[in-house]
């Protein structure tokens, strides 16, 4: 997976940060985390093609975190998108969707298949090659942190092949999708003999939150927690009563989920230099990063065609 | 008046041009007309600051037209501000923000004065030093022109004050608030004497449209019309069906309603050189130009301070 942080910025944009949102470039996918405004312009910026997303998933309705769907939306109709899109979000998505196309702020001609995520823990979505879990946060109004998990997958263990003298073509691909080959020579050739697993990757993300138990369970073993730092250690009163996190709380999170790497993120405009937010994290997590808008992360190595 | 256009493309934008906006400094005031995504940013681009801001006039709620004004909204409400704003715009406008509201995409803790355009010709709005007309147009759904005209002012005649031998002081204040004056020395100065009026300067908008009457109304011999032109003439069938002019109706338009000078904008995706569109304007309408963003077209000779 690759991600892309589009917007960093919490409430307002400033001249140097968006608001939030994240696109994430899968092997066959793209997807967006929440979309503040002139997200669709960001996407340009990242050369990222709005005609391939697939998936946008809206972590509450705040509007520094939803104000640049409807112009999305809008674009990729008068780009005559046919592909469904698949939104994902808080309750009362479909409601201001729905108060959008009644009075023609919108009118996509595409399929918009909305899933609004419940308060209970929930099943998984799957989209294409996807796994998804929602779970609640805890904020101001209902908020959600989402953990995207690649399906697991599998490659051909080369060394094998040419050991067994399997030929190019087409034994070789049905072994890569698991099926077993009766050979002309009368050998079986087990495909599981052949594949090695892909380990499948994981990137979590928790924003609007104060620290919560579920950010730990959508965090776990990830291979990237995606967080909000709002605010820098000394403001943790304010950041509790608002539903938000200061960089403690981001890095004691990613500590006990045992993640591979902390990206903070939502960085309230009061802070022009990020190097001590960067400094406290560090100190409690050192696998910390402040995310850079435009400035991709790769997180595992597939390739990518977004 | 000063106009600065900030959005100038229709129904998308693109690498170079923003959807529809355009800021208006007057003497004491700033305000919007259209709020296109993006239109925050591109007000700090032109140095426009955002607290000044008093009126907002939506043409119509296509989303091209209207994205930017909740991330407007929520900034200005994270700035703090205390003083009402007005918006004027269709009927429909209030129940998108409200439902905005209830669902917490907004939560301004300013006062809106909303004012929703009736379809039937209206009695001007008085806002500040400003009298505003909105005109229905014909689009494809509820839309209103909009005709910005400048309370009429005076101002002293120098030469006749010093032929007069009018003191410097009180007795010149008194002039200048049209308070007729007993002079020490017996004289009576009647004020309308010495003030000279200053031509209240006038400024039109018309998009979206095709042509009707009501641009010709709105427009009558203002000094400046804004007026939208989507297409090139070859596509005038195919922009009159939307609801849309052509290059040649903004011309005409101006022509027929004897403006001092034509700006054209909403110029479509398609068009990457807008070369032709200007040379087709100027067949017809010579004193036409093109908006160009964040250049700022100086309509009367007032000073500004927003």
């Amino acid at each position: 997976m690759r991600v892309i942080p589009l917007g960093t910025s919490a409430g307002k944009a400033t001249a140097e940060r968006m608001t939030a949102a994240f696109a994430i470039q899968t092997a066959k996918q793209l997807l967006l985390l929440d979309c503040g405004e002139g997200t669709q312009h960001q996407m340009r910026r990242a050369a990222l093609r709005p005609h391939r997303l697939s998936l946008v998933c809206i972590s509450h309705l705040h509007g520094d975190h939803l104000h640049g769907l409807p112009a999305l939306l809008g674009t990729l109709s008068l780009c005559n998108r046919q592909q469904p899109l698949t939104l994902i979000g808080p309750p009362g998505l479909a409601t201001y969707l729905d108060t959008l196309r009644s009075l023609q702020v919108i009118y996509p001609d595409f399929p918009i298949h909305l899933h609004e995520c419940g308060t209970q823990r929930t099943t998984p979505f799957t989209v294409g090659d996807l796994q998804l879990t929602a779970l609640p946060l805890q904020h101001r109004i209902a908020c959600f942190g989402f953990r995207i998990t690649e399906h697991p997958c599998a490659r051909l263990d080369a060394q094998r092949l040419q050991d067994s003298a399997v030929p190019h073509g087409p034994c070789r691909s049905r072994l890569r999708q698991g099926q077993d080959v009766n050979m002309p020579d009368g050998r079986i050739l087990i495909a599981n003999d052949f594949l090695r697993p892909i380990p499948s990757c994981s990137v979590t993300y928790c924003t609007d939150t104060a620290p919560c138990e579920n950010t730990r369970i959508l965090a776990q073993d990830a291979d990237l927690l995606i967080h909000e730092a709002t605010y820098a250690n000394d403001a943790q009163e304010q950041a509790h009563q608002r539903g938000h996190s200061t960089v403690n709380d981001a890095a004691r999170c990613a500590r006990a989920a045992q993640v591979k790497r902390l990206l903070l993120t939502h960085f309230s405009p009061r802070y022009d230099d990020l190097s001590l937010l960067l400094a406290q994290a560090r100190a409690v997590f050192p696998h910390t990063d402040l995310a850079e808008e435009l400035q991709p992360i790769e997180v595992c190595s597939k390739q990518h065609s977004n």
